[in-house]
């Protein structure tokens, strides 16, 4: 049977992902829709690629370019918030949400509608607005399954074991380039090494959110609202190989682990074959005979604050985890743009949650979500 | 609520584990009788430990030793094939199956009844007659759960997915004591340094047929019953560390790993903890920060030749499991006599295996496992 896929984010690297899984399997899956931000003529290009039947464009300036680039296509498109909307209620078996942002937020809301699967790959979804979009699947009866490499192997791993069966989680993290790095010579990193991935190319965003682990701690966040933990349950381990993507460790001393060869498309076939897994080729086969020693190690949160910042306000909880993610968007944008230094990423969010009261409600909705993101953008803004 | 065990090979190194996690549970768990091999001395006080109410020695001669060992106990024995078979029909919840043997067959064959979980760790049960037993417990409704550490991270790991959906199993192997050594010196191993295990005190049979690996490839066998795959889909990584004991490669690229400190009470608790997951003390718990980093490489069938063998049988199929079984039995003890030499043991199942029937059915049921087992003994006692 072929399943129909939205594709929300087509145009980045999850969305490429998702692509090159889709088309491995034409006998399966079939994209129906695909959504992009702000560049009209590789959405265009995706979209005819892919044999989509409607393309939108979120960003509404977009609109001319996006009609030209798909002259004589015979997709219909349309750009701005409303046609981001018409393309999320379009129908369709799984809902891939991979557009980041706020923007991401509102749309993944949007998707959760009965009988759908939802792939969330959107941090804002469950880091913003966690237990809302949580109560709004199981009462829609949406199955979200996680989409980032990290989540996609602790769901795996856990299977139909009780949450209660689970002493702790454990997600992994590459470490990041500065990995071996002491504190002054993270002080004075440039965007450039911070760009520098070890393993996977990503945008620039969670690139530096990788470098400063900033992305482990919110991705610790996202695990909490997903899978329904204590905040204390969570943990980091670094294991630069990233083999192993995440842990489950149960009360009787088992350990599950789920592992793959660092790639997208591992996790992306996982969430996209929901009637039965799908094949992949032979090279994305992971041979430990071939890798190298599988090494794990603690963070070391004196070299990487950032991590620690997310714990304590996954611990605070209530609105703090939506703070800190404001925070660190407009933090990581002022770094880029060589406004702040890489240290100064940390003293950012630190001094915006620091300024917050602690004992602000956890958002209800997206509106309350997106009304919290925004202010703390603005006093993050005001700091700088 | 309380849940009673019968403890099959109450006195071996098995059933010293679920005795410990038995002790640790006192509120869900209770043994209700215990049955041993030879050792009445050790059957009578174990059974006092424990608090069993039947007490059964598989040999007949330790009637009068196991009779005074418990007089005013107050605990019911009985000595000889029939005693056994009396403790396997005691209601019990839980049957934990670690009688080694052909005895524990039969005990195992017998065990399997309505409502039942039969926790399995005679290797003879699948290895010999894995179909028969196999069907057995469909047919009745039993619940095997593996008890080996390897089959059962395999099982957790597994959870509900289909067989459909997996590519591969691969056992992990210590390697032995022999892994790094050369074919002459292996050619020369005397028993003592054959039976020096690097991680686990176990009886001496299985700890020379991990230094053979011949252990991994009857676990292979077993394996291929227990879950239901080709022969082709199993293969076997050598992992020195003992971290991860069994991986599940689906065919869409995710592995799934089950890991635990190399420690037999792990396993145990899992199969106990049917209601639930049981809690394991703290120090059983693994921690990878503190851990040798995770090597892993292929298995050397030109120095570890039993492997190559097993695998040969398991590909033939039929009742070459079972001969290759038997003839190991034997060689074992030879070597350990010191009548042959430690590659004298492959060789002589080699020549077993050789001159067996190729196409010669599997065992339909006990009575047709136990004959071939003693065709095969007789035919390497002979070529001794």
């Amino acid at each position: 049977m072929l399943r129909t896929v939205t594709l929300l984010g087509a145009t980045g690297s999850i969305g490429r992902s998702t692509r090159e899984v889709v088309a491995e399997n034409p006998d399966r899956l079939a994209i129906s829709a695909v959504v992009g931000g702000k560049d009209a003529a590789a959405l265009a290009k995706v979209a005819i690629e892919t044999g989509a039947r409607f393309a939108a464009l979120a960003d509404e300036g977009g609109a001319a370019a996006l009609a030209e680039a798909l002259s004589g296509s015979g997709i219909a498109h349309g750009a701005g918030r409303s046609a981001v909307f018409e393309a999320v209620a379009m129908p369709s078996d799984i809902v891939v949400s991979a557009i980041s942002g706020a923007a991401g937020l509102e749309a993944t809301f949007a998707a959760l509608t009965p009988g759908r699967v939802v792939a969330l790959a959107n941090k804002e979804s469950l880091v913003c607005a966690g237990a809302a979009v949580m109560a709004r699947a199981q009462e829609v009866g949406v199955r979200i399954l996680p989409l980032d490499s990290e989540h996609n192997a602790l769901f795996q791993v856990l299977g139909v074991e009780p949450i209660s069966a689970i002493r702790t989680m454990t997600l992994t993290a590459s470490g990041g380039p500065f990995r071996t790095w002491s504190v002054e010579e993270i002080a004075a990193a440039r965007p450039e090494q911070a760009l520098a991935h070890p393993n996977y190319a990503m945008g620039a965003k969670i690139t530096i959110d990788s470098a400063s682990m900033m992305n482990k701690g919110l991705e610790l966040i996202e695990a909490c609202f997903l899978f329904g933990l204590r905040h204390d349950q969570l943990d980091v381990l670094v294991h630069p190989q990233q083999i192993v993507h995440g842990l489950v460790t149960f009360r009787d001393g088992s350990v599950s682990a789920g592992m793959a060869v660092p790639d997208m498309r591992v996790a992306a076939a996982h969430c996209l074959g929901v009637d039965g897994r799908l094949d992949a080729p032979p090279a994305r086969f992971l041979d430990l005979a071939l890798t190298a020693p599988l090494a794990f190690e603690r963070p070391d949160l004196a070299r990487f604050p950032a991590l620690g910042l997310a714990m304590a306000a996954l611990a605070q909880g209530g609105a703090m985890p939506a703070i800190l993610n404001a925070a660190n968007e407009i933090a990581v944008a002022a770094y880029l743009a060589g406004a702040i230094s890489f240290p100064g990423i940390a003293a950012l969010v630190d001094a915006v949650c620091s300024q917050s009261a602690p004992q602000m409600a956890a958002p209800a909705d997206v509106a309350g979500a997106l009304a919290v993101d925004q202010d703390a953008r603005k006093r993050a803004r005001a700091l700088l």
